[in-house]
């Protein structure tokens, strides 16, 4: 039988291109046709969907955002009163201020800070006031930056030597002017003479990366990479969407003793309400003064209210600690996991953002049986653990047992005796989409 | 003695670049030094500041977002509820699938529907959806279309004939990429004979403009507009972010008995919490499939919760009417008091979008002045009425007593008996940017 989510969703496909707001909230990534897609209430770590069942979410806590669990009421209290008072009026809320102070106290070396709604918004807020500093149009990026015309304008790039490797293959530019062909150049992580020829061959004014999204930095390439922004007058940005406050309180960078130009955060800020940041040095940010960046619902209230009360407590809380000590305690059952039934499991991303794949031709259809299984179990499991402080130990080992049972069912499949085709009951999820690191 | 929200702005300045998030509530566009800048609540109509003074707000009730008043009990209760069980989760919010259904029912030529949170977004989803669905990278534009880089290019446009009348004065465009020079073409508004030159000399695959905002359409230049774009295989939009529900329940399109292909709605949809939409046919909207649009906050549960309550309750008051109404009283006033000082006046806009220029080389000085004298009665006024319904008869009665009285000084600064200087005890503010209309 057809649950009430995948019902609501066959009538939103018809009614909305793509199905979802989001990439990745489509059920189809993760158990078409039967993934419950629709929420009904959120608390803590759980989930109902629309027949009222109750899901423990073990995969993605909100894509990242809800670090301190689903309706943290300390933080719902407060926007509740601030909705309460007034969400906008024709004057300005005094809360932009405060949170402003607060990223600066928390980024000691930045001075300036101008907000949004969604980390596409704050990456294109990013890029201009860097184009606007540094007076070069030019951009090298690595990582994922949304879903703008800059930033997807790489697929229009002239491939060189047919090196179909330097497109971000799965995300369509359809739509995204060939005005922009060869502006904005990708590099891999860790590859700094591939970023080094690019500054050489090209009038770069803007260097954007993720500090750290599959694996860490090898041979000092963070460092590097800001002694070559500096030395060519190139503002160097990290887009900390994903990866702040996950290892510390702000951006990951902190751990690498290395400073930006200017920093992005989102996701985790407003821990599920829409707030995003662009935190930065003076001379950059000035820049801002002399370009149209302006938008009447970046002046609501709700944002930074939820940011200033979320940013209290996860430094009361180091929530950072929490959730990389969760993220590790999963990775090691992972291993462990699979080790004791011989399957071949890469992990990858850091701890609070962890995520695993088979290392085999099935990878898709062994994650979707994972997904399938754990749904009867009413647990929302992915390849992606992203915990929450409302997660424990007691969690994951019950996680492990069931991961358990299901890798000695899949080894069977890799070895043949059977056929992971009859254990799916629907159809393979899809791949996701390339990103440079 | 400065006011606690000139203080805060003091120190907004120096951390946030430009002070606001929005250009049109910077307080040096209203009393340089003096406006509250900074509200605390917000109740009706009613704003209260930093200092705890009750203002009237005679001017933008949030720039247009909030015609069913500040702080609505109803939506407000609605959207309470909603963040109690819990704003965001791995899954989406059904809100936004009921909402895509109601805004079919009020554009029934349209399909589907794409959600985002601030209007420069939409506009930004729009041109992309335009331009997949064309095959055609350039767009011809009238009016204001948001903050983004397809937008600002206009003003790096190859200038013919020094016609520095096609660049947007005051909006500047430091950090846009120049590779988007000539991909967008402004026409003025009721200038067919210059849409149709640009349409003729430029590959052109998008017209996006406002329906109405200075000036009603003449010569039937809203179906010729139409009719060309069919013609031509030119996908046509309308941004009705500022013109939607103030005179029909949805677009201002529908008084003149025409159908874009895509229109956006904004400010008024969501009573002031941030939600934006574009509403399109299925042909068009179904480009977006190939492209990659995609933004995690999109998906939190607040915007398209509010725009549900907010058109259940526009719906069931019809405030478009109460608003239309209400502006045309104080276009009313405007004339009649203006007409007895013996001042020349200029007044602009839709009713309910209603704004005046003194035909005067003072005309910014003026400005200052009214805004400055009505701010001592503990009321904010500026040289625009957006009203909402809860405005009456009485409000503007009132302000047009008080108007009375300061055009009465006014006209004797025209006559040269005094001298605005000697009037204002601030500096003037400063001109508005330059939009095509």
């Amino acid at each position: 039988m057809i649950n009430k989510g995948q019902e609501l969703y066959k009538k939103a496909k018809k009614l909305i291109p793509g199905g979802t707001m989001l990439f990745s909230k489509n059920p189809d990534n993760f158990l078409p046709d039967r993934w419950p897609t629709y929420f009904s209430k959120a608390k803590g770590k759980n989930i109902w969907d629309l027949d009222g069942n109750m899901l423990k979410d073990m995969s993605l806590m909100g894509v990242g955002t809800n670090v301190l669990g689903y309706s943290n009421k300390e933080i719902d209290s407060f926007i509740i009163n601030k909705a309460k008072l007034g969400n906008l009026s024709t004057l300005n809320c005094p809360e932009e201020v405060l949170l402003a102070e607060k990223l600066i106290e928390i980024n000691p070396w930045a001075h300036m800070v101008r907000f949004s709604r969604t980390g596409g918004e704050a990456n294109a807020i990013a890029i201009r006031i860097a184009r606007a500093a540094s007076g070069r149009d030019k951009v090298a990026i690595c990582g994922y930056h949304g879903w703008h015309d800059w930033y997807l304008s790489i697929n229009h790039n002239t491939v060189y030597d047919n090196l179909s490797d330097h497109l971000m293959h799965g995300i369509n530019s359809t739509g995204v002017p060939k005005y922009l062909k060869d502006s904005v150049f990708p590099f891999e992580y860790n590859n700094f003479e591939m970023l080094e020829k690019i500054t050489s061959e090209n009038d770069i004014g803007v260097i954007k990366m993720e500090v750290q999204r599959n694996f860490p930095p090898t041979d000092n390439f963070l460092k590097k990479v800001r002694s070559l922004a500096s030395k060519k007058n190139i503002v160097l940005i990290f887009d900390e969407c994903s990866s702040g406050f996950r290892e510390t309180f702000g951006g990951l960078y902190n751990k690498h003793d290395i400073e930006p130009d200017l920093v992005i955060f989102g996701k985790t800020l407003g821990n599920g309400y829409a707030i995003t940041a662009v935190v930065g040095k003076k001379d950059i940010m000035g820049a801002a003064r002399n370009s149209f960046i302006s938008s009447t619902f970046w002046t609501e209230r709700i944002g930074p209210s939820a940011a200033i009360k979320t940013l209290e407590l996860m430094e009361k809380l180091e929530s950072w600690n929490t959730i990389t000590d969760l993220g590790n305690l999963m990775r090691n059952k992972w291993k462990q996991v699979s080790d004791n039934n011989n399957i071949k499991l890469e992990i990858n991303g850091i701890p609070a953002l962890s995520t695993y794949n088979f290392i085999h031709k099935d990878n898709l259809k062994f994650k979707t049986f994972i997904t399938q299984e754990f749904l009867k179990k009413d647990i929302l499991a992915t390849s992606q653990f992203y915990p929450s402080i409302c997660h424990n130990e007691r969690d994951i080992n019950q996680y492990a047992e069931i991961f358990n049972d299901l890798l000695f069912q899949i080894k069977k499949c890799v070895d043949g005796e059977k056929s992971i085709d009859e254990l799916l009951e629907v159809k393979s999820v899809r791949s996701g989409f390339k990103r440079f690191n």
